[in-house]
């Protein structure tokens, strides 16, 4: 981790930047597995899940035997904290649902909004080393809160053709039954065009390795709509002398640990503090079973001291962190002026990985500074929002003639006389 | 316009397919002007717009001089429309800003969200036949709404060098002043990487040709954001025995009248209805001065008679319909099992064109079926939403448990870390 003192405004996109993971061009084999999928549906599935994942099964639906099979094999105080999880994830969530007033624009004219369940959702839940089942709570309970009325759910099995029970069992505590043996980016091909066994959803989520990652941009350009932009997992954490770098540090861990591309950014206004941070770094590292991993990130991250807070929050929000921990004893005062970041939090005893999985906020976020201008998924990504207007005699008259005014301007003769005929009609009754 | 009796329900998916634009392989053409852009920044634009818009420009920039000038050129009767429509716009569009409540989702875990404007934001309008200043008042109110810091407005010059005066006016009128003349792929390119006079955005807005659309997804793949994919607009009119044939089929027309890849489409349950409906379009678009767009856009266009209206209903759910206009009586009896739709109007005297203009909701809409999962621009395209935790003792206390079995349960050690240095230092006070 290196450190840097008070770097001038030119520097600060330089600092900003994100490690760029070597990009291979991965369009041609995706696109050959998309193609694949297409034309040879659950076949071609058992096929490149043979090849990729080198296990043949011979069922893609997870059987209720195995998903039943599951609750028998999660430790009950796992499950009591899962349970936990996910009421505080429905909690926060439920709380996004807010019925909006209709209004009166004009005498007349009456407009409102409507937010209405994407019908068919697909949630990608990844496999690999760590068994992600925080991501299913994550995805699934708005999915449901918003009454998504098709869930499907994929993840790759693993050697022995299985989906890890913890995997499972969430997602049968969730109620989702339509959960199938499939990763990579074939099962972002099997959602997006659905096959026999597999239902195809009009939006994907879920993060996912690059293959993954191909495969949602390019069935995004076939008109199905993907959560977000995905990339490397990062913290930024904000700190002055009121500071606690045990705490600082255990949270920079906490994201070094995540992968290699990952990157921890430590900006500080007091430099005692930062170096005791950067001191505690390799105090608290060594004992990390995924020391080298973090070790790894770490070549990616910075500390960086700056001469007052003010400056630390605008370079902040230069960089648009993923999660941003603000860990300060004035914290709250912050707040209003965060422009950019996924998911913020507050004060010394709010550490990330309290949102990565139990405080109710969604761990969905962008990344990758995308921060600018995306939200996390929250309610929201489930469902549309559907306008409606309804025009009374008086609404027609008092807008219609704007209307017909306005069309003429455009040269569109037809939206004119769409307001025409009725304004006609009403004049003679 | 086709007459469809009682189509079984094999049928359907085959009726809900869109005109299908060839779609040329665009990507080489248009990755090479974002190439030129990014390189030769303003040069490169100048020298495109000679190429593609056939007329030198020797500034960017629209002149003070210029836009000033137009409010000179724009009726007095217009101007009390544009007027009428912007503030209908943003009524509704500011009914849209809602403050979320905090919650406790736990005791001591309080929870939140913000929504915080996009900094820059990129409007394209297009030039061409037809002046769209109404997609100004579209794109640039609830960007005004939410508070977006700096706002650019492109669009492409006429063959002296202008843009077009009503289009000036709006944008004057609502204060924007970062008015650019350019058009095309080569807009798109300025907005998303920024060049000496344009600055580079972080989300593009607006309609435009098939080049615009191709650099739109392209720049989207760099991590720039776009407010929907495009595709040719579009309505589905469903009508009954209470419906008025010369109403419905003025709607059908306004939107026949768009372009030839426009569709309509009219579904009825009254076979009666539907015949003089059809009768009565060969008497309104021979009046037309569009009559042959929107003859050529009837070819691609239904009518369609189904036993009921619950058949009408779940056909254009299946549909998803840019607009929907419920022609009946007992419209409003429809709203809820709407599924699918970008807008929806609302009984005899809610035309289309009243969403296009001045009702107040906005005429920037999902086609081509994504309506299923995408909404319409509204003040949500402006923001994103920035989720807050703040944890107190009593918080981290009682969740913080649960958050160190689900990291050791995925693997995630410092995860855990994270908590257990917090409840340690809690517990050692």
């Amino acid at each position: 981790m290196k450190l840097i003192d008070n770097p001038s405004k030119q520097q600060w996109a330089n600092l900003c930047s994100r490690p760029v993971a070597e990009r291979q061009d991965l369009g041609g084999s995706v696109g050959k597995i998309l193609n694949q999928v297409k034309s040879g549906g659950d076949a071609a599935l058992m096929e490149l899940t043979a090849k990729f994942d080198s296990v043949a099964i011979d069922s893609l639906l997870v059987p209720d035997s195995e998903r039943e099979a599951a609750a028998g094999l999660v430790p009950e105080n796992l499950k009591e904290a899962i349970n936990l999880a996910i009421e505080n994830v429905k909690k926060f969530h439920a709380s996004q649902n807010i019925a909006e007033e209709a209004v009166f624009t004009s005498e007349g004219v009456k407009c409102w909004r409507r937010s209405v369940p994407i019908e068919k959702v697909g949630l990608y839940i990844p496999g690999g080393t760590a068994p992600l089942f925080s991501t299913v709570i994550m995805l699934a309970v708005p999915a449901i809160i918003a009454g998504c009325q098709e869930i499907v759910m994929t993840s790759p099995p693993d050697k022995s053709g299985k989906i890890n029970p913890v995997t499972l069992y969430t997602a049968d505590l969730l109620g989702i039954t339509k959960i199938f043996k499939v990763g990579g980016a074939q099962a972002v091909a099997a959602m997006a065009y659905g096959t026999e066994s597999i239902p195809g959803v009009y939006k994907i989520f879920g993060p996912g390795n690059q293959y993954v990652t191909m495969a949602k941009e390019m069935v995004q350009l076939e008109g199905i709509a993907i959560d977000m932009p995905a990339g490397p997992s990062e913290v930024l954490v904000i700190a002055d002398e009121t500071s606690k770098p045990v705490f600082v540090v255990a949270d920079l861990l906490s994201q070094a640990e995540h992968g290699v591309d990952s990157q921890v950014i430590l900006v500080g206004s007091s430099r005692d503090v930062v170096e005791q941070c950067l001191a505690e770094v390799n105090n608290q590292v060594k004992d990390l079973p995924r020391r080298e991993t973090a070790e790894a990130a770490l070549q990616n991250s910075t500390a960086i001291v700056f001469d007052n807070s003010d400056d630390c929050l605008e370079f902040s929000n230069m960089y648009a962190p993923e999660h941003l921990i603000i860990a300060t004893d004035n914290a709250l005062s912050y707040v209003d002026k965060i422009t950019n970041a996924g998911s913020v939090f507050l004060g010394h005893l709010s550490c990330e990985s309290a949102g990565d999985y139990a405080s109710g906020t969604n761990h969905t976020l962008p990344t990758n500074g995308n921060a600018r201008v995306y939200s996390g998924v929250s309610l929201d990504s489930y469902v549309k929002k559907i306008t409606f207007q309804e025009l009374s005699d008086a609404g027609i008259r008092k807008i219609g003639p704007a209307i017909e005014v306005m069309a003429e301007a455009e040269g569109l003769e037809a939206h004119k006389n769409a307001v025409s005929v009725r304004l006609n009609a009403l004049n003679n009754v």
